[in-house]
């Protein structure tokens, strides 16, 4: 219940696990470092793909499968993706298991090794681009905009619930494209489709950017993301979309007749959300008495529970609920109507807090009486009475308000976390005190981001599309910048 | 294009495998047995998932996910899955690679060896009852309907595209119940939402049934079985519901209190269709000229294609044509326009009738002086000239016709394929020639359905539930039988 969460002053990141697992979430599994996504939060990520499947197809997108094993060579094709992603990964090198000879068990049939080692997919840049290789020929053949929803594999010796585990699941663009122009522009329509996703449904505001190269996706020319900031004062970034040059073109020979009928390597993109942003809808709502969702995201918008002691007040309660619940439903209103008999109202109001129900519809026969029914927000926690007549009309206002206030919630707070500094004591004071985002100037090298991460642990979580010119010194060496970029400690 | 087909007379298997490649169904990769799902295949699955989600939820299940990985431990704890099971799958041993000596590539981490080797799920049974054992103490936490969509591998030897492939995409559902009555009455629930599936959106006709013990799903005490025929005679098994008993819930000591409070194992359900069901489809319906799609699976369910010469005629038709369009679109139909002055005619309707798309409309310059168009329905490959006015309601109902005639047709043939045999001679005479079912005695024993299977390669496919009680002797040892099965050689 609810009162046996863990409050987030006390300890943030107990009280991140606490919820995820109260609120019937996730769960850690038998594997290490792999989740078991329980029904309630499983509705969440369906209503999380179902949204963004129809922005995609909108964008004229569609959706394909590729195999979830890359053959090890694979991986080595592209120089700067190997490094970032052919360490921490799951090796399948045998395909039989045999008898054990105590018969008690099966073992590894050392006769059954595979050749080549499988690696299970990180991200399928490599074996899609090897595919693409026989469907690209002329640019009659382009652009190919190409979406797949896959689970993948990344081992993480430190694994959080949602926020980073070994498996997750995503989805994960690939487009080919005949021009350089052509391959950005769809690199940033994908990041506006993520951070208009992000801010219109899951109600979280973002600062879409750019990455420094320290930080960019490993194959790609440019990383573009959107950043979200945490109630911890931690950034946490909620998608990415890359442009990646001809880099895998190039690596698996991927070339195309252009108009002129001469031969050019393909321009790509890649682009990904994951389960993550389950955790970043978490982080940035929730309170001490559990999960407050986004209506547009809600597994349940609605939920009416009766309050009656007795048979007689009960059909008295009921039939009025009924009529209320049959309303909203044929509104296009997803809502529950809890009326069993083996929970008290009390603990259901606390479960219905906890589960993150943006409105509570308590009817008793007191409000059958007066016509009316008592409505609790769980965005503000306030209760109050409101007529039976327009109820229907009444919810679907009070459901976008909520939407509007939480989305208005986290953004006040968000912007009250960016500060600026001039100074490297300001930088470190903010970062030890406050956190959040830090807007300052940086001298453009590699070596003074890792020597800033080096000594604080913040990085440069990007240079935001829209910094301003300015003339400034870097906060660590001093040296020339020209405009500010936003550092931050992050999940 | 179409033309390139070879024949099902010529060589079915290849036939087949032309078809997927050709209709831009799926291919295989670089990695040995898995495919491509390419993007109009999986608009196929898509439609596929949507349709059958939508009806586990209408009879009360809930997605959840579970991890892709398996302790080698699990897979031991139930005897007979152990023995289904844990052969032929991918071994995962290391969880990271390095730098090869000579820095030309990767190769696996010795020093990263797991102590447990992880098996890619061939099935979720076991991490699903390791994980239900947490869920379950009380008769309150019954029952539990789960379903998951996920991957699963099972490393084949001889794979080909969608019947049998190293990795397939499926949905598996995972019940857990209070009474071995409960979870049998779920089993058949299961089995009958499959078998209306498959009839009425699929257009293929099943035959319900029970497997033999040989043929019964590893750990399952009953396996209900949905069987299809295909166009050369072979059956193919389109879908399946187990009931457990308590066995999954021994093996992992899942026990829970009943209402007087007594402990007792739980009774357990699954059951599963896959990405094999589109083998299914093609191999029902499809003919020399390609697919042949019902219209409710189709992803595209008209075509409109504009004949003309010259841009003033390509004007007239042009907007007749996208009215029409329009039209259709309004009214919910699935409907593509394609305009491109790239292609001839000759070889747009080549294409679409290698897709399957189940109605083209094609509309010429004397079309719109008439105030006609030329239709032609994909499955009779009939073409005829119908009025414009009224043109929506007559492609509605022509939809709903040729739903129903490739069903009726697919049932025809598959009913002239089911064959009495009382004797031996007949039975193996049957197999040679006609193939099909073979409706046969048996004397109930696995050693008589081995034999069988040596000799002829024909296994019983199931024991159908409307099979009527018959005196008679076995086909082989002359042994008496109460009643006859479904022999037939399958996919
Ligand atoms: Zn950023
Ligand atoms: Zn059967």
């Amino acid at each position: 219940m609810a009162k046996e969460l863990t409050s987030r002053e006390t300890d943030y990141a107990k009280w991140y696990n606490d919820l995820v697992i109260k609120a019937d979430l996730a769960e850690n599994s038998g594997v290490r470092g792999c989740m078991v996504i329980k029904p309630y939060g499983y509705s969440i990520w369906e209503k999380i793909q179902a949204e963004l499947d129809r922005k995609f197809k909108e964008t004229g997108h569609v959706n394909a499968y590729f195999p979830l094993f890359i053959p090890k060579s694979y991986l080595s094709k592209e120089a700067a993706h190997v490094e970032g992603f052919a360490k921490e990964c799951a090796v399948v090198t045998h395909y039989r298991l045999k008898n054990s000879p105590d018969k008690k068990g099966v073992v590894v049939d050392e006769e059954a090794k595979l050749e080549e080692e499988l690696i299970v997919r990180p991200t399928s840049e490599t074996i899609i681009w090897d595919t693409y290789k026989n469907w690209i020929q002329s640019y009659r053949d382009l652009p190919l905009l190409i979406n797949q929803w896959a689970n993948v594999v990344r081992w993480e010796m430190r694994t959080r619930l949602f926020l980073r585990t070994a498996e997750f699941l995503w989805q994960e663009g690939h487009t080919a494209h005949a021009t350089r122009e052509e391959a950005i522009a769809e690199a940033e329509q994908m990041l506006n489709v993520y951070a208009d996703f992000v801010e219109n449904f899951m109600a979280i505001p973002v600062i879409k950017g750019v990455k420094s190269p320290n930080e960019r996706f490993a194959g790609a020319e440019e990383t573009y993301c959107i950043e979200a900031m945490m109630q911890d004062g931690k950034a946490l970034q909620a998608g990415t979309s890359h442009f990646l040059g001809q880099n895998f073109a190039k690596a698996f020979d991927v070339k195309f007749a252009n108009r002129e009928g001469r031969e050019e390597y393909v321009w790509a993109t890649s682009w990904g959300v994951s389960t993550r942003l389950i955790g970043a809808l978490i982080m940035t709502h929730s309170d001490d008495n559990g999960l407050v969702l986004p209506p547009k995201l809600a597994p349940i918008q609605v939920v009416i529970v009766p309050i009656y002691r007795g048979k007689e007040d009960f059909e008295n309660v009921d039939v009025v609920a009924r009529g209320i619940f049959e309303n909203l439903k044929k509104a296009g209103i997803t809502v529950k109507y809890d009326d069993r008999d083996t929970h008290k109202p009390g603990w259901k109001f606390n479960e219905y807090e906890l589960k993150g129900v943006p409105i509570r519809i308590a009817i008793g026969p007191k409000d059958v009486e007066n016509n009316q029914v008592e409505i609790a927000r769980r965005d503000t926690l306030q209760k109050f009475t409101v007529s039976q007549i327009g109820l229907t009309d009444y919810i679907k206002i009070l459901l976008e308000e909520i939407q509007q206030n939480i989305f208005e919630k986290a953004r006040k707070f968000r912007d009250s976390m960016i500060t600026r500094a001039d100074t490297w004591d300001e930088f470190v004071q903010i970062l030890e005190t406050k956190g959040g985002f830090i807007s300052a100037h940086w001298d453009g090298t590699p070596e003074t981001e890792e020597k800033i991460k080096e000594l604080t642990k913040a990085t440069i979580r990007c240079i935001p599309l829209d910094a301003q010119p300015e003339e400034g010194k870097c906060i660590l060496t001093g040296k020339p910048s020209s405009k500010r970029v936003f550092f931050a400690r992050a999940y």
